[in-house]
């Protein structure tokens, strides 16, 4: 169980090369312009291992929209600023819906069901930005996630920030909704203003897989051995990501992988071995619940190669 | 992470005895008078170690009604028998309804959502009798548990199976329902009949862990080395478990217990630290979702005394 | 407005000779041999007005199955049994959903929203069962039949009560989960066998109109001026028809015709001009929502040509 | 049935003065304050016969804000203006849900069920809109309210327009809803501004009896004989507010009072007699539904003092 894997390096390069061959990619997320026209034909992979080596395939350092994945970091923060107060407005529970359905917030009194649908991740930033400006809450955002992946040059993409904003029209339903129930504090424009803007930042794999070390290894950084949060608490996200990570596929995920993992409909996923690797995977298409296709075949050929699995 | 917790004796000891103390034990279930008139003030717990050495506090040698957690089992039977033709007629997803819910069922044309819910586990026991007779199937679902618990001492519990059958008019109306879209292949009460008879068997913390061992330990008996399921089969029951086994308070359970577990109405919780042991815990007091209080509880000091959470 | 149309016996044959000429049919329930080899082609509407004359077009003494039309019938005799008692445990709004949907019971507990969506009328069957054997209250159903339509030679038809009870899941579903909640006071088996046998009544358009007369004329016999209920309960039944007659297609059936009406699957629809006519019209195609595609078009027609909607 | 109810006058004032001896008076809305603030010992009745003559009891000449009584005029006016074609983008069902539920509109890919429930409400006003300025649209509505009530005072109430847009989330959740899905045109800030502000038009028994008169009386103003709309769109809206003019309690509403009928949570109720009269009530106590108590009640008596229910 706790033998290395025979040599990471070469695991990585390969899966990343049989990743290159296969025609089944799915499809780009068609909703904005700056998503529709990524090319499905990139593939990336960046695994970073408990001695902070970084273990990379393909188009590994190639920026893309991170999307929902920047709900793990919001909620990192956010139970960092109001801890377990946070849970009065967002559940702990996997949904069985859709990730913008609205019918659990009418049946559950405007309480999203997990941090990771849209709603209970609109719900974590309203908590975030409890009373501060907008840009503030923003800088904080950044300068963590500069902290976390050693990494100053991530940033914002203000298109696709703009673009989230005009097309937005659920994500406005289902704040206004919350909002009606008294569960969001701030304006809905501003709460959505934060939400659409961390959604918008561009990482590669590898600066994402830097990113999540402190979820892999006990909340610290493994290399300096700062901490970054406590433990438990890293766990606690880690379970989250792995009952709720993937929306209405969630179970699927961790029934094939066995990695908890967030994904975004930029094709991005972060994923955690616990004690092992922080890991991070990209391809541009999508299946049929909004998560990168290759981009789970790949982790599941991870987990399967170098028996990763948290179930055994 | 790996090192072996100090004296896992005394930690099972203590947490039992912390468990006496505990003043909020929650409700026997109350639906069937032999589940209403069991005594709360019962706990047992046993924990079996990758030496086989039985590790045991309380009560855990007393027979309990195993009720859904008999759904582990019939799964594990089922996928031996049919193989992932079963996934044609039950999901993989947790589904955010309560155990007995009929809602999901008319928005997925008579597909439960997984197999641990209620209906799902009346698909797969209607998978499992395929076409055999019912005392042939029951005696297979027995014979199963005398091996994996090498005690053939286990037993159903006829009194609870006719008081199951008198009442469970929510269970008839599920199958019937399911039946109504064809995913049921037997008569309604041939697959209901087995179905309230697996679930009154009765064992004891101790049986109960030792016939969890192969979910533990890669599919195999540690002790002899025999081989139960697949591996990777093991791995993924283990995932169903994590993300379903707990109705509707299953993300919950990973979050603070993290560990793969199926509850029973009985109060009864058979949990699993892959690779490291297998356990069983017991107290008949329910909380809101249904699960054991004072197991998810004891399940939550153990994880966190010995470090075995998967999440880290 | 209360001007009588110029020549109803003419109105009537011209609806009957241009239903003939229409292609657009819909299609046969199929789910019982016995409703889908009827054939599309056959048409018949009868008209009775306040002086009992009849007025027939088409196959208007054709027998066909009456379906859920004797739900009318049943709702009345359970009000003329348990009073006002009867809306403890059916509603009396339009549900939103369609007739066998199970989503409704489980939002409001058990109770159906209304007594002419299939759980509704089991419910009513139950209470109008109540205590007794089936055998009598089967015989109370048909002798009121024969006294409201004059006619002693109606009668059920075993073949399809036999077809329904052998495919008739979803209502085994809608009753046993009716009977968890306590709504059903009697055996499942015994107030579905109630059921199919009150729905296999078999008869002709001039024998549906007969029995309707009490519904269009103040709850009474208008040639004999016999009273079979109060003029209140007749207006209620009305209203209940309007609002809830045509399933999930209530609203357009209201929309459109204009007068109460309960349609079936066999086809058929009692429609009710109070004051003015008991009408009945058969033509055996569906339209989506399970309602008689031309027999809705008919009636459409004849409430336009006569002024007859009660909507002014 | 069609002989004129002996002394109209008389009985209006009747039911006026048992009005106002009842306690049982339910409580106003409390969303905004213009409306908490409302005595809810007032009442208002007022009854318009063929020939013109104004039958008043209580408060009939006391402004109220009308509120959802006004999605009465705005679909005459959006039918007048784009005709059938609204019906794409609204159903014609009572929908089963409270007023301001959005799960509907998930499960119909965002078309509201009916133009009475807010969401339809919404979808209305913005076919009103199509392309004009808010003011232009609004000025139509109230020009056709001072056409229909032969009263130029009738105005809109700025202060309850501004509340309920500072308090209107559940309206913004619906309207962005309706947008996801494209079924709003206009930018959802200038329809939900048409909307509450309409809404907030105030008016008296009298005023709202003299407005109803053209749905009472085939399209026409009974008086000049004036075509407002054609008897068949005068006939169709009353089967509309007849099937979902009360929410959900619109079938209870057909039970009692047999009437087609309007309500808003002002605690106003227009209710049309085909033929007979154009009725107004108010009384600002509110029941479960959110509809007036004391104005169903005072209806009911009305309905069977003088025989006009539309069901016999």
């Amino acid at each position: 169980m706790s033998s290395p894997p025979p040599d990471l390096d070469l695991i990585v390069r390969e899966i990343a090369a049989e990743m290159r061959l296969r025609t089944d990619r799915g499809e780009a997320a068609k909703y904005i312009p700056e998503l529709a026209g990524v090319d499905v034909n990139q593939f990336g992979l960046a695994v970073i291992d408990r001695e902070g080596v970084v273990h990379k395939g393909g188009d590994a350092d190639v920026p893309f929209s991170i999307q929902s994945i920047s709900k793990v970091f919001t909620l990192t923060l956010a139970l960092g600023l109001v801890g377990d107060r946070l849970w009065k407005r967002v559940g702990r529970e996997p949904s069985g819906d859709p990730f913008n359905s609205i019918v659990q917030l009418e049946h559950e009194r405007g309480i999203p069901r997990n941090p990771f649908i849209n709603a209970g991740a609109i719900a974590v930033t309203d908590a975030l930005l409890s009373g501060h400006q907008p840009k503030e809450t923003l800088g904080e955002i950044l300068r963590f996630l500069h902290f976390v992946a050693e990494d100053p040059s991530i940033r914002m993409d203000e298109a696709v920030a703009a673009s989230e904003k005009r097309t937005g029209f659920r994500n406005f339903a289902l704040a206004n909704y919350m909002k009606s129930f008294g569960v969001l504090e701030n304006p809905v424009e501003l709460a959505l203003g934060v939400y659409f803007h961390h959604c918008s930042i561009a990482m590669s794999c590898i600066q994402l897989a830097m990113a999540g070390r402190y979820l892999a290894y006990g909340g610290r950084n493994p290399t300096t051995g700062l901490s970054v949060i406590s433990a438990e608490r890293a766990r606690r996200i880690n379970a989250l990501m792995l009952t709720c990570g993937h929306y209405d596929g969630s179970g699927e995920f961790a029934y094939r992988v066995g990695l908890p993992g967030k994904s975004g409909v930029g094709g991005g996923i972060l994923a955690v071995a616990p004690g092992r690797a922080s890991i991070a995977v990209w391809a541009p298409g999508l299946d049929r619940w909004g998560n990168s296709h290759l981009g789970r075949i790949a982790l599941e050929h991870l987990a399967k190669r170098t028996g990763w699995s948290i179930f055994g």
